[in-house]
């Protein structure tokens, strides 16, 4: 069983880091989310001197059975296509991870594909992939605790190899399915503001993904306040798998760069599960996928890129990685208008 | 007198470039911004595998005539000593260009302080500033084609070392000012819907800045189809630098990371002189300084980031630098799904 302690950050540097960034050789505010961004990073990591330490990326990959009944343009057996292509160096998350030197971790969560043993792919298998959520739950209690503990076990994992800045990404083809019956049911919102065309559905495939999930909505008919069992009913092995794996590094006081739609669902159960786990998240990005926005907005949270991605695997959240080293940097390297002996305003 | 002649964009490359881009291991159009970005990279350089080659920034420092009229919260010394500040390494641009390693340039365009001989600081002084324009042009003619060619010279000398990307900053205290006159008038917008605050005027600063600017537009009187005119009355020497800048560096086909509202208010500039100077042109953010993203409009630029910064100095196109990377990489090194073996949309 999980159980996870996650205590609201300790807050007593802010007058301090807002000093420091107050003073620096810039108009008050002119660094604009940069500066919100640092004060954030000082916090989570309690100095006024904060550092980024091997950048980790985690792509969980596992299949769903609701990909059966026709969610998704593309075949089930993408997920393991893709899984196939991170592990070549092929797909976004590769060409990105490599750009900003990051770790990055594949791992099977319960793809629908015997891989052969790769010393690149973690192998965390659960299962070939959750039951379809229309006429029963996705998981059983025990598969998605277990998901949930492992996710745990291999992102505590990175943090003991020295990682204090960790990124969660997915593959699933089906997973928006399951991000936006998560949405539904925990921010209590019609299905209708949910559902997006994923990886690309036309204008009948997305009424059909509607009326779909709409259908397994009344089937399961959940209450709003119980995360779990809103994952185990809806959520993916991929999901759970991150969901333990935000609350073990808010539990460590770790960042968390959380990617788009797929991943801020994760995040949205961890929240539901643990509230202060938020206060170690930086949203990278508002993606395209419909729904992502109100979701964000759900959570008060204002991402730091908005280019129209909706692509998953992480990839947002990597692209963003940059701007976050720029805030830690300007916090880090930046003169004082009194170091540099400079008038201050009028 | 400065002489360009910039053609239109070679678009024979556009068919084979989206062919590459749409077959990329994505669902179509996943990677958003950074697809249309790979396309306009490809065009300018004319080749399906662009290439980014030692980025640099030119920041051109320069003072103002308008700012004896209190059109900023910060006294004119200021613009040396941020110069200094520059030189010392200790300002956002050295930060965030040591970051991504851009070659940083700090001219002296005509800033009011003498400075002693600096290896790092390009002597290009024109004057001690430009003339006060509430009630006389800010330079004469000769002053500003020669700081065009300054502008150009300079570039040249950076393209020349082999960049092929360039972006240019600026540092003057009251430099909004000039920008807000320079997009009223080429705009054809009214001054109220050009001003911010620069950087930090109040209430009543704002008002005042308004009802001064407002004042020399009346003065002044000028037609909106003159753009050398609009920067001969309006401008500064370092926008009049970069005006020259740009229209070098479009004219021999290198990329141009446009910043904040100076930045796009020269761009405004030489987009009125040759039009097709925008072809080579990355947005990179809307600034939170007001005006700005009318100004984008105006441009139908859409930019990359969207940050509140108001810093100028370049900062905003140096942060933006490592989406463009991303887009060229994604190009060069994804797999194609042919080549990863993935399936198609159904």
């Amino acid at each position: 069983m999980y159980n996870f302690t996650i205590p609201a950050v300790n807050t007593e540097k802010k007058a301090a880091l807002l000093h420091k960034i107050n003073h620096k050789t810039k108009p008050l505010g002119a660094l604009g989310k940069l500066e919100s961004l640092a004060l954030q990073i000082g916090l989570v990591q309690n100095t006024l001197s904060p550092q980024l330490l091997r950048p980790s990326m985690l792509v969980f990959a596992a299949d769903h059975g609701i990909s059966q009944v026709g969610v998704s343009p593309y075949p089930q057996a993408v997920t393991a296509q893709m899984v196939g292509n991170f592990l070549q160096g092929g797909a976004a998350i590769n060409v990105f991870t490599k750009q900003h030197q990051f770790e990055l971790c594949v791992i099977d969560a319960g793809v629908n594909h015997q891989f052969e043993v790769n010393a690149n792919l973690i192998d965390a298998k659960l299962s070939l992939g959750t039951a379809n959520f229309l006429s029963q739950p996705a998981m059983t209690n025990a598969e998605c605790l277990e998901a949930i503990n492992r996710g745990t076990e291999i992102t505590t994992t990175q943090i003991d190899k020295g990682s204090n800045i960790l990124a969660f990404g997915e593959m699933g083809i089906g997973n928006t399915a399951s991000a936006s019956c998560l949405m539904s049911v925990l921010c209590n919102l019609p299905i209708e503001q949910c559902v997006g065309r994923g990886a690309g559905l036309d204008d009948n495939g997305l009424q059909h993904k509607i009326t779909i999930l709409k259908q397994a909505l009344i089937y399961h008919a959940l209450p709003n306040e119980d995360a779990l069992k809103a994952l185990t009913t809806f959520g993916g092995l991929e999901i759970s798998m991150m969901v333990g794996g935000m609350l073990a590094a808010a539990e460590r006081g770790v960042l968390i760069i959380v990617d788009g739609f797929i991943s801020t669902a994760a995040l949205l159960v961890a929240v539901k599960m643990q509230p202060n786990t938020i206060d170690c998240c930086i949203f990278a990005h508002c993606s395209d996928e419909s729904g992502h926005r109100l979701m964000l907005q759900y959570l008060n949270a204002e991402p730091l890129l908005n280019l129209g991605l909706r692509l998953g695997e992480g990839t947002g959240a990597v692209l963003a990685y940059p701007l976050i080293v720029s805030a830690v940097n300007f916090l880090n390297e930046m003169a004082s208008f009194e170091s540099a002996g400079i008038a201050g305003k009028s």
